[in-house]
Protein backbone atom coordinates (compact mmCIF):
# COMPACT_ATOMS: atom_id res chain seq x y z
CA UNK A 1 0.00 0.00 0.00
CA UNK A 2 1.80 3.39 -0.86
CA UNK A 3 1.22 6.80 -0.76
CA UNK A 4 -0.18 7.21 -4.63
CA UNK A 5 -2.42 4.26 -4.35
CA UNK A 6 -3.70 5.35 -0.89
CA UNK A 7 -4.36 9.29 -3.25
CA UNK A 8 -5.87 7.30 -6.01
CA UNK A 9 -8.18 5.43 -4.19
CA UNK A 10 -9.62 8.59 -2.16
CA UNK A 11 -10.00 10.71 -4.77
CA UNK A 12 -12.00 7.96 -6.54
CA UNK A 13 -14.13 7.36 -3.28
CA UNK A 14 -15.12 11.59 -3.59
CA UNK A 15 -15.61 10.65 -7.69
CA UNK A 16 -18.25 7.42 -6.73
CA UNK A 17 -19.68 9.77 -4.00
CA UNK A 18 -20.84 11.78 -6.74
CA UNK A 19 -22.12 9.56 -9.47
CA UNK A 20 -23.66 8.03 -6.68
CA UNK A 21 -22.10 4.59 -7.70
CA UNK A 22 -22.49 2.45 -4.45
CA UNK A 23 -21.51 -0.55 -6.13
CA UNK A 24 -18.03 1.19 -7.36
CA UNK A 25 -17.55 2.34 -3.78
CA UNK A 26 -18.26 -1.06 -1.77
CA UNK A 27 -15.92 -2.69 -4.36
CA UNK A 28 -13.44 -0.69 -2.60
CA UNK A 29 -13.76 -1.40 0.77
CA UNK A 30 -12.83 -5.09 2.83
CA UNK A 31 -15.19 -7.27 3.88
CA UNK A 32 -15.02 -6.19 7.43
CA UNK A 33 -14.92 -2.51 6.57
CA UNK A 34 -15.79 -0.63 9.09
CA UNK A 35 -17.45 3.46 8.42
CA UNK A 36 -18.26 5.78 11.05
CA UNK A 37 -20.26 8.64 9.10
CA UNK A 38 -20.46 10.94 10.93
CA UNK A 39 -18.04 10.15 14.01
CA UNK A 40 -19.56 10.39 17.30
CA UNK A 41 -22.79 10.03 15.57
CA UNK A 42 -25.89 7.76 16.63
CA UNK A 43 -25.41 4.18 16.50
CA UNK A 44 -26.76 3.45 13.29
CA UNK A 45 -24.39 5.92 11.80
CA UNK A 46 -21.44 3.32 12.48
CA UNK A 47 -21.87 0.34 10.10
CA UNK A 48 -19.84 -2.31 9.74
CA UNK A 49 -18.94 -4.97 6.86
CA UNK A 50 -19.71 -4.62 3.26
CA UNK A 51 -23.65 -4.96 2.65
CA UNK A 52 -24.45 -3.33 5.77
CA UNK A 53 -22.68 -0.25 4.37
CA UNK A 54 -24.19 -0.92 0.87
CA UNK A 55 -27.42 -0.29 2.39
CA UNK A 56 -25.90 2.78 4.67
CA UNK A 57 -24.77 4.66 1.60
CA UNK A 58 -27.88 3.59 -0.71
CA UNK A 59 -30.22 4.79 1.59
CA UNK A 60 -28.17 8.17 2.08
CA UNK A 61 -27.65 8.90 -1.40
CA UNK A 62 -31.09 8.31 -2.43
CA UNK A 63 -32.28 10.80 0.73
CA UNK A 64 -29.46 13.41 0.62
CA UNK A 65 -27.92 13.34 -2.92
CA UNK A 66 -24.59 13.72 -1.32
CA UNK A 67 -21.52 16.18 -3.78
CA UNK A 68 -18.41 16.09 -2.57
CA UNK A 69 -16.13 19.04 -3.64
CA UNK A 70 -12.26 18.80 -2.48
CA UNK A 71 -10.94 21.76 -0.38
CA UNK A 72 -7.28 20.73 -0.39
CA UNK A 73 -5.09 17.55 -1.27
CA UNK A 74 -5.28 13.86 0.36
CA UNK A 75 -2.63 14.19 3.00
CA UNK A 76 -0.84 10.40 2.92
CA UNK A 77 1.67 8.86 5.42
CA UNK A 78 4.09 6.30 5.56
CA UNK A 79 1.50 4.10 6.72
CA UNK A 80 -1.84 2.78 5.75
CA UNK A 81 -4.15 5.50 6.58
CA UNK A 82 -4.56 9.19 4.98
CA UNK A 83 -6.68 12.22 5.59
CA UNK A 84 -8.17 14.62 3.15
CA UNK A 85 -10.65 17.60 3.45
CA UNK A 86 -13.66 18.82 1.04
CA UNK A 87 -17.01 20.38 1.45
CA UNK A 88 -19.97 18.35 0.92
CA UNK A 89 -23.25 19.51 -0.31
CA UNK A 90 -26.73 17.58 0.31
CA UNK A 91 -29.89 18.13 -1.03
CA UNK A 92 -32.58 18.00 2.26
CA UNK A 93 -36.07 18.11 1.35
CA UNK A 94 -35.58 20.07 -1.47
CA UNK A 95 -32.99 22.18 0.24
CA UNK A 96 -29.63 22.67 -0.91
CA UNK A 97 -27.21 22.69 2.18
CA UNK A 98 -23.34 22.35 2.59
CA UNK A 99 -21.11 20.94 5.72
CA UNK A 100 -17.46 21.03 5.87
CA UNK A 101 -16.18 17.74 6.06
CA UNK A 102 -12.71 15.72 6.50
CA UNK A 103 -12.24 11.88 5.88
CA UNK A 104 -10.02 9.54 7.57
CA UNK A 105 -9.27 6.16 5.92
CA UNK A 106 -7.22 2.96 6.79
CA UNK A 107 -6.40 0.13 4.60
CA UNK A 108 -5.22 -3.51 4.52
CA UNK A 109 -2.60 -4.98 2.70
CA UNK A 110 -3.98 -5.38 -0.58
CA UNK A 111 -5.52 -1.66 -0.75
CA UNK A 112 -8.82 -2.21 -0.08
CA UNK A 113 -10.47 0.25 2.86
CA UNK A 114 -10.65 -1.37 6.00
CA UNK A 115 -11.81 1.99 8.24
CA UNK A 116 -13.45 5.14 7.12
CA UNK A 117 -14.20 7.73 9.68
CA UNK A 118 -15.94 11.09 8.23
CA UNK A 119 -15.26 13.93 10.50
CA UNK A 120 -18.31 16.64 10.36
CA UNK A 121 -21.18 17.74 12.84
CA UNK A 122 -25.03 17.78 11.79
CA UNK A 123 -24.85 20.73 13.60
CA UNK A 124 -22.80 22.35 11.45
CA UNK A 125 -24.61 22.14 8.61
CA UNK A 126 -25.51 25.65 6.93
CA UNK A 127 -27.28 26.87 3.90
CA UNK A 128 -25.58 26.29 0.94
CA UNK A 129 -23.37 29.53 -0.32
CA UNK A 130 -23.64 31.17 -3.69
CA UNK A 131 -21.10 30.53 -6.12
CA UNK A 132 -18.50 32.81 -5.54
CA UNK A 133 -19.14 33.26 -1.91
CA UNK A 134 -17.12 30.07 -1.04
CA UNK A 135 -15.02 31.73 0.74
CA UNK A 136 -11.50 29.76 3.15
CA UNK B 1 -16.88 18.97 25.61
CA UNK B 2 -19.01 20.18 23.44
CA UNK B 3 -17.45 21.31 19.78
CA UNK B 4 -16.97 24.99 20.11
CA UNK B 5 -14.06 24.09 22.91
CA UNK B 6 -12.39 21.66 20.55
CA UNK B 7 -12.48 24.64 18.08
CA UNK B 8 -11.11 27.00 20.42
CA UNK B 9 -8.50 24.71 21.63
CA UNK B 10 -7.48 23.13 18.06
CA UNK B 11 -7.31 26.98 16.53
CA UNK B 12 -5.18 27.66 19.76
CA UNK B 13 -2.63 24.51 19.19
CA UNK B 14 -1.92 25.97 15.60
CA UNK B 15 -1.47 29.76 17.35
CA UNK B 16 0.85 28.25 19.90
CA UNK B 17 2.71 26.13 17.33
CA UNK B 18 3.69 29.05 15.72
CA UNK B 19 4.65 31.30 19.04
CA UNK B 20 7.12 28.01 19.81
CA UNK B 21 5.11 27.89 23.64
CA UNK B 22 5.74 24.25 24.34
CA UNK B 23 4.50 25.12 28.17
CA UNK B 24 1.55 25.68 26.76
CA UNK B 25 0.30 23.38 24.23
CA UNK B 26 1.46 20.52 26.76
CA UNK B 27 -1.13 22.44 28.79
CA UNK B 28 -3.69 21.95 27.19
CA UNK B 29 -2.70 18.11 27.08
CA UNK B 30 -4.00 15.29 29.47
CA UNK B 31 -1.31 13.46 31.18
CA UNK B 32 -1.27 10.36 29.05
CA UNK B 33 -1.57 12.44 25.76
CA UNK B 34 -0.57 10.27 22.48
CA UNK B 35 1.00 11.64 20.13
CA UNK B 36 1.52 10.32 16.10
CA UNK B 37 3.50 12.95 14.43
CA UNK B 38 3.23 11.93 11.77
CA UNK B 39 1.32 9.11 11.88
CA UNK B 40 2.62 5.75 10.49
CA UNK B 41 6.29 7.44 10.89
CA UNK B 42 9.26 5.65 12.45
CA UNK B 43 8.49 4.70 16.70
CA UNK B 44 10.41 7.77 18.13
CA UNK B 45 7.59 9.82 16.29
CA UNK B 46 4.76 8.11 18.83
CA UNK B 47 5.35 9.68 21.69
CA UNK B 48 3.40 9.17 25.21
CA UNK B 49 3.27 10.99 28.10
CA UNK B 50 3.30 14.99 28.83
CA UNK B 51 7.14 15.09 29.77
CA UNK B 52 8.20 12.84 26.73
CA UNK B 53 5.46 15.46 24.33
CA UNK B 54 7.57 18.78 25.44
CA UNK B 55 10.70 17.03 25.08
CA UNK B 56 9.37 15.75 21.85
CA UNK B 57 8.10 19.50 20.60
CA UNK B 58 10.63 21.46 21.71
CA UNK B 59 13.20 19.31 19.59
CA UNK B 60 11.20 19.59 16.42
CA UNK B 61 10.54 23.64 17.13
CA UNK B 62 13.99 24.17 17.66
CA UNK B 63 15.13 22.05 14.51
CA UNK B 64 12.24 23.23 12.26
CA UNK B 65 10.30 26.19 13.17
CA UNK B 66 7.34 25.27 12.40
CA UNK B 67 4.40 27.95 11.06
CA UNK B 68 1.19 26.27 10.65
CA UNK B 69 -1.32 28.06 8.35
CA UNK B 70 -5.12 27.12 8.49
CA UNK B 71 -6.18 25.98 4.78
CA UNK B 72 -10.06 25.26 6.02
CA UNK B 73 -12.44 25.05 8.85
CA UNK B 74 -11.92 22.51 12.21
CA UNK B 75 -14.35 19.49 11.61
CA UNK B 76 -15.94 19.10 14.93
CA UNK B 77 -18.26 16.17 15.72
CA UNK B 78 -21.19 15.14 18.36
CA UNK B 79 -18.29 12.89 19.90
CA UNK B 80 -15.40 13.86 21.35
CA UNK B 81 -12.94 14.01 18.11
CA UNK B 82 -12.25 16.87 15.69
CA UNK B 83 -9.84 17.23 12.42
CA UNK B 84 -8.36 20.30 11.04
CA UNK B 85 -6.30 20.96 7.77
CA UNK B 86 -3.27 23.37 7.62
CA UNK B 87 -0.46 24.12 5.39
CA UNK B 88 2.85 23.52 7.83
CA UNK B 89 6.06 25.70 6.79
CA UNK B 90 9.44 24.26 7.99
CA UNK B 91 13.14 25.50 8.14
CA UNK B 92 15.16 22.72 7.41
CA UNK B 93 19.01 23.00 7.08
CA UNK B 94 17.86 27.04 6.22
CA UNK B 95 15.86 25.83 3.59
CA UNK B 96 12.16 26.67 4.00
CA UNK B 97 9.97 23.77 2.93
CA UNK B 98 6.37 23.14 3.36
CA UNK B 99 3.98 20.16 3.40
CA UNK B 100 0.25 19.48 4.07
CA UNK B 101 -0.98 18.37 7.44
CA UNK B 102 -4.31 17.40 9.01
CA UNK B 103 -4.84 16.90 12.83
CA UNK B 104 -6.94 14.70 14.15
CA UNK B 105 -7.36 14.93 18.18
CA UNK B 106 -9.25 13.24 20.80
CA UNK B 107 -10.12 15.00 23.67
CA UNK B 108 -10.91 14.16 27.77
CA UNK B 109 -13.89 14.77 29.68
CA UNK B 110 -12.42 17.87 30.91
CA UNK B 111 -11.56 19.13 27.08
CA UNK B 112 -7.66 18.17 27.13
CA UNK B 113 -5.86 16.58 24.12
CA UNK B 114 -5.64 13.10 25.03
CA UNK B 115 -4.56 12.23 21.53
CA UNK B 116 -3.16 14.04 18.84
CA UNK B 117 -2.60 12.38 15.17
CA UNK B 118 -1.07 14.06 12.38
CA UNK B 119 -1.62 13.07 8.85
CA UNK B 120 1.93 14.08 6.60
CA UNK B 121 3.86 12.18 4.70
CA UNK B 122 7.59 13.16 5.10
CA UNK B 123 8.37 11.98 1.58
CA UNK B 124 5.95 14.82 -0.01
CA UNK B 125 7.78 17.56 1.71
CA UNK B 126 8.51 19.96 -0.99
CA UNK B 127 9.96 23.41 -1.28
CA UNK B 128 8.09 26.33 -0.14
CA UNK B 129 6.23 28.07 -2.65
CA UNK B 130 6.14 31.55 -3.62
CA UNK B 131 3.14 33.64 -1.70
CA UNK B 132 0.59 34.51 -4.54
CA UNK B 133 1.36 30.75 -5.97
CA UNK B 134 -0.29 28.87 -3.01
CA UNK B 135 -3.19 27.73 -5.16
CA UNK B 136 -4.34 24.13 -4.89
Amino acid sequence: MDAQAMRRTMERYLELVAAGDVDAIVEMMSDDISVEDPVGGPPATHVVGREAVRAFFAAGFTRARPLPTPTGPVRTTAGREAAMPFLLTLTLRGRPVEVDVIDVMKFDEGGRIVSLRAFWNAAEIRDKRAVGDAGQ
